[in-house]
């Protein structure tokens, strides 16, 4: 899976205004970033008496609009979809994740901390922290630090942890919508299994992207 | 894959409102519908200075926001995404989905109609037209005909035609995002490999859904 990354930080920190700053950073350096907000209230996207309101309203559980500039989607849920789920089916063209919340995830972090907002950090080493952004904290720091102004600091330590080695293949497998953990050398197995039973079919043509779907129901 | 049912017809003629009670009436009898909107002239969900609105100004091509209640995505696109591959991507807890548009597609048509907004019928038989909602064109009938009142007996058409039947395992393969042609004996072979290559590994608990993603980088 692509790599993760979770921007943390108190509310009204400014966690919005770095991922701005950082975004065009890397979209310069020529990768495709998705982005994740995590959103605890609930939130309305669509707007009232449109034609996909209306959709919703009468019952759709998935409404999607399409058109030549663009795609959105409303789900609706009764719990909160997991994040490693969210990424294995939203984010096929993009290099890097990074996301707005989801400090009790288990992805790498990177703190936003200001003075004036709060007294010590939210996450520690032990959540997964990697960097901190924007004041330094009174604490010993244990994980690299970047100010304010550091983006591109931020974006060189991002690009040579997570981007430059990328693997020149990445497999996984979800069951259910969970993932299946597996070690390198199944992935090998599952990944030569599947692309040398496909490629002596017709249509196939060197694709670099392959998404096998399998589902059944349980209709009496 | 699942079925899809494209609504189709002359602008103002009232697809959204039939798709308003039709929705409903699927809903009750027990399938999770979706939907897929046409928009040929593109489209604006996400509100100015929302913070899902600055990631995506700030350069990300696809912004997610997810709470426990739902989930909204954005993706930019420089072309239509086609209408297969929004619906193997998007639709994996769905039975059925409806659109409003698409009438260039290949899937099945129902076609709304209405004398005031036109003379004649879009599509024809030849177009995959199934089925024609509200007033009765002049021209003879070759398709099954229901009255702006009679959603019920559509209902009933579409659970007959495409619900009731459903197979117990419906697998697909995307490459590149374009869908693999593949018979029966194809299904199955691919589908018990699969499986049986899955089966040893730990994790595997008699999922219904399965989704495996193989991706290349060509990176140097």
């Amino acid at each position: 899976m692509i790599p993760i990354l979770c921007f943390v930080g108190a509310k009204n920190v400014g966690k919005t205004t770095v991922l701005e700053k950082l975004i065009p950073e890397l979209v310069n350096r020529g990768y495709r970033v998705g982005t994740v907000k995590h959103d605890v209230h609930g939130f309305d996207v669509d707007r009232e008496g449109k034609d996909t309101w209306r959709h919703g309203r009468a019952g759709a559980s998935t409404v999607v609009i399409s058109s030549p500039q663009g795609l959105a989607l409303m789900k609706k849920r009764t719990e909160e979809m997991p994040l490693d789920r969210i990424v294995a089916r939203f984010f096929w063209e993009e290099e890097i994740v990074l996301t707005e919340g989801f400090k009790k995830s288990v992805y790498p972090k990177i703190e936003v901390f200001r003075k004036e907002v709060s007294n010590t950090l939210l996450c520690s080493k032990q959540d997964n922290l990697i960097a901190i952004v924007g004041d330094k904290p009174e604490e010993s720091l244990e994980v690299e630090h970047f100010g304010w102004d550091e983006i591109d600091g931020l974006a060189d330590f991002i690009e040579g942890r997570y981007l430059s080695k990328r693997k020149k293949r990445d497999a996984f497998v979800l069951l259910d919508g969970k993932r299946l953990p597996i070690n390198n050398f199944v992935e090998e197995i599952i990944t030569s299994t599947v692309e040398g039973l496909l490629k002596t079919l017709r249509g196939w043509d060197e694709p670099s992207d392959i998404l096998l779907s399998i589902r059944r129901t349980n209709d009496t």
